[in-house]
């Protein structure tokens, strides 16, 4: 079961979906259901399976028939179609019927409403532990709760809520309305823009992975580059946990508007991520790379250093990119998984390709030297 | 040489062999040596090539007898047979003999009662620069460091240790006896059980990686599907440092009693994971997909989403598994490393084996025309 | 355009490069330019192509020639070859030339004046909301950051910076002027060297994953083995953001002098890493690897556990290294990618690769029957 309102603050379906703006346009006839009538309060939205009587529920089309029939949930949001399916299959729903030509997105905004809902009000201002430049400026609607630090001339914007044990370095700036989760670390010169949402443990604006051999420290030893430039990070963008984005080497590393970044991702210094491109879970983009607009980048794949990959390009999980993506479409490579032992033979095999093709192309000598080709 | 308790706390091996309950069972008898004897003090657990005097050592098998007549640990524990094969080869050993049918299990409980002491005793209560809400339940002999945020309506139970800057989320539940080492991140709602362990920079309760297409908000645009589940954690678990486990879209992601989990390890929103699997660093479990009880994962290995894992699965490091697998037994899929000019060579291979295997068809056939078949 | 300092800290070139020791040894010339004279100060560092004219910026070498023509920085450090091509080609330059033979090095050292720069004065000692244990040394040159915890005999030396929110455990050396981001998490005994980095969410010295099956514990059940080692960290090391290194079992994890570790990488416990050795994002090195001195291992490569890499070794990104290296070289193997059909037809023929070789031979057996060997 997911986590439910407090029964206070629990709404009648009717009620709840007007304080949805767009409900008006997206609902077409609330139904009362057999058993739980539109004054059943509301407290969450459950799954099929697992929503119970005060909760919401919602079909996407009707291949969810038979798991309609047994939900225990007290309100469902359904296609016209699926409700009159319904109804000749299994009669009279017990639920309440919320009709909708668009069940997925009326789903997606109730949840945003429960969302909110869950999350306890909390006072604007900085709280007394924690410790804001004097050069700093805060809007007095922003929240920064405790154990935050914001360094000297850093600009926090409306509505910004800065969770606690947070560091914010000095000349950063946050755009209205962004969220930073607890523990989110931001280094000096970063900027973040509007309505983002930066997930804890992510370290934005650490030292991009600059060094030059300085035989003069040793055989063999590093010299480091100081890494001058910053990160750009554009508007509704989200940034899933402990995902580290580095500062440019010279010119900034940019992560470009509605991108979203899952947990445990790392971009490299001076990389680009165009518009809208979503990244799944432990994806590394390697040094000055640029992504395109609109891409998807699938679980654990990982992109080689100074590439650009198109518009429109969709890498599949756990692919490894070491060159340039220049048209659009799907691109995948992974090694099959198999039985350790059939593995084992296969991959055995793998390594001496080169030779198997030799003898083929001998053979195919002696073939055509014995008979007409067959082509 | 690893770390040792402070001269004042050690005990000589008689004694400190009756601080561990089960040693009754499994020592069978303790000889002082030639050089160490009984009273000998006892300030750590060394491997064979670095124990010093003051530390005890272990041997499982009779392969470590060399290695044993080299030492310079004051305390062995040792089996019978390696003590007897040991004294025939070697003579009278200076060390002192402690004599187990079972020296692993031994060290083990010895190495918990070592690692206890060098633990400085911290005070119960509430650090006063930390900030818990007024309806937060904390058992009075939970410790809870400085810097630490507790939410509102969140229950701590008895013994639990929560390091310093760590932050707990509005009704979490954290089970007795369970450590938060420091800075570790729980989102609301969560629930984690009895007696687990969770490494600095853990993220429990993130938003799970959910969104739908939004082209209200433009071309390729994304919009969020908040995510109401959570996350729910049994007892007796382990999570490294910085792991990820997301919360649930609608329900909860489940990892069950008895998991451990290594660090740097995503578990996307969703996933249930069973009972006393046991999965190695940089793993990454995408959306939705179950894993049985008594698997193992090997290090960076993945698990593509919406999959079912059976119980008693073994998958080799680096492997990425695609579909589900529904018997026991190992299952493995890496390309094999090599010098890079042979890799060059057979991974170009690699990119036209369908074609070889048509040109091997090709063959087949005129090898049949051309005399009888071989099989 | 990269992080500037304030117009107020600028100064022009010929008292900056006054500023940097070597720089006497690098430059053999300054010319004033066309538009841009000497007493032009300079606030930043730029990439040819975003460079303003109060930035400074370097040519490698003459393939950055039409570069340099269309360059609007003030001021460029460039060999007397490139200079000398420059003006055959396009004339007198606009910019200020920095005549030297090794501008990359010259960049580098003026990197480093700037980064330091645009970093504010921190006033020394330790910020009253920090809790430091009584028996902790603090070095009086040390900055301790708000919201640090130190621990029970702690050493924090000269010129050490730990900034807010970190937790530095009891027994935690660190050497002198080493700099710790916000959120670092080091548990205890661990030892690090001096003017070492390391970056945000970084956690040195968490429990190995040691675990050893306890069927008391129930069906499958793991129990822990104690980590009773620690983390050895040289000198001259950078560690990464999210970067996790685990302490030892009973021995000390140990990363020598010099090592360069990027983010998000996974050092398992009883690890040794050599001299110098730098190793790129993502990258996971499994328990008691050694690996040697002057490697490099590319982004997102795994290497297996108790493995020895030897010296001068170089992984490409990506690549599993499963066995032991005993020569130095260059090793791949990373499965190549393709458009996702091309792919999926040849990733199904790896899995019957066994199988086609077995055809192979059939048909080399045939081949010889029916004509001599065409070798």
């Amino acid at each position: 079961m997911p986590v439910l309102i407090d029964s206070s603050q629990a709404l009648n379906v009717s009620t709840l979906l007007k304080e949805i703006a767009e409900s008006s346009k997206l609902v077409h006839k609330i139904e009362p259901g057999q058993v739980y009538s539109l004054s059943t309060p509301v407290q969450g939205i459950g799954s099929l399976s697992s929503a119970s009587h005060q909760e919401l529920s919602f079909v996407v089309g009707p291949q969810f028939l038979n798991a309609l029939s047994q939900t225990l949930a007290g309100v469902i949001v359904l296609t016209e179609e699926v409700s009159q399916l319904f109804e000749e299959k299994f009669g009279k729903a017990a639920f309440v019927q919320v009709i909708t030509p668009q069940p997925y997105l009326l789903y997606a905004l109730l949840a945003q409403w429960f969302d909110l809902k869950r999350q306890p009000l909390a006072a604007t201002g900085v709280h007394a532990m924690s410790v804001v430049d004097e050069t700093a400026q805060i809007d007095p609607t922003a929240i920064v709760e405790a154990f935050v630090t914001i360094g000297a001339h850093a600009k926090i914007a409306a509505g910004v809520h800065v969770k606690s044990g947070c560091a914010i370095a000095h000349h950063v700036e946050i755009g209205a309305h962004t969220l930073l989760q607890p523990n989110v670390t931001v280094y000096d010169s970063v900027k973040i823009g509007q309505r983002c949402i930066i997930h804890s443990g992510a370290v934005i604006g650490a030292d991009g992975f600059g060094f030059a051999p300085n035989p003069l420290l040793g055989k063999g030893a590093w010299g480091k580059i100081a890494q001058l430039g910053s990160v750009h990070i554009g508007n509704d963008i989200e940034i899933g946990a402990n995902t580290t984005i580095d500062r440019g080497a010279l010119d900034n590393t940019i992560i470009s508007n509605g991108v979203k970044l899952d947990n445990q991702i790392m971009i490299a210094h001076n990389c680009m991520i165009g518009e809208h491109t979503a990244i799944a879970a432990c994806v590394g983009v390697a040094g000055s790379t640029q992504i395109g607009a609109r891409c998807t980048i699938g679980g654990a794949a990982g992109v080689s250093g100074h590439l650009k990959i198109a518009d429109d390009v969709h890498i599949s999980g756990g692919t490894g990119v070491t060159s340039n993506v220049t048209e659009p479409g799907r691109y995948s490579g992974v090694f099959p998984f198999a039985r350790h032992a059939q593995w084992q033979r296969n991959a055995a095999v793998v390594g001496q390709l080169a030779q198997l093709r030799k003898r083929l192309r001998a053979l195919e000598r002696v073939g055509s030297a014995t008979q007409p080709s067959s082509d």
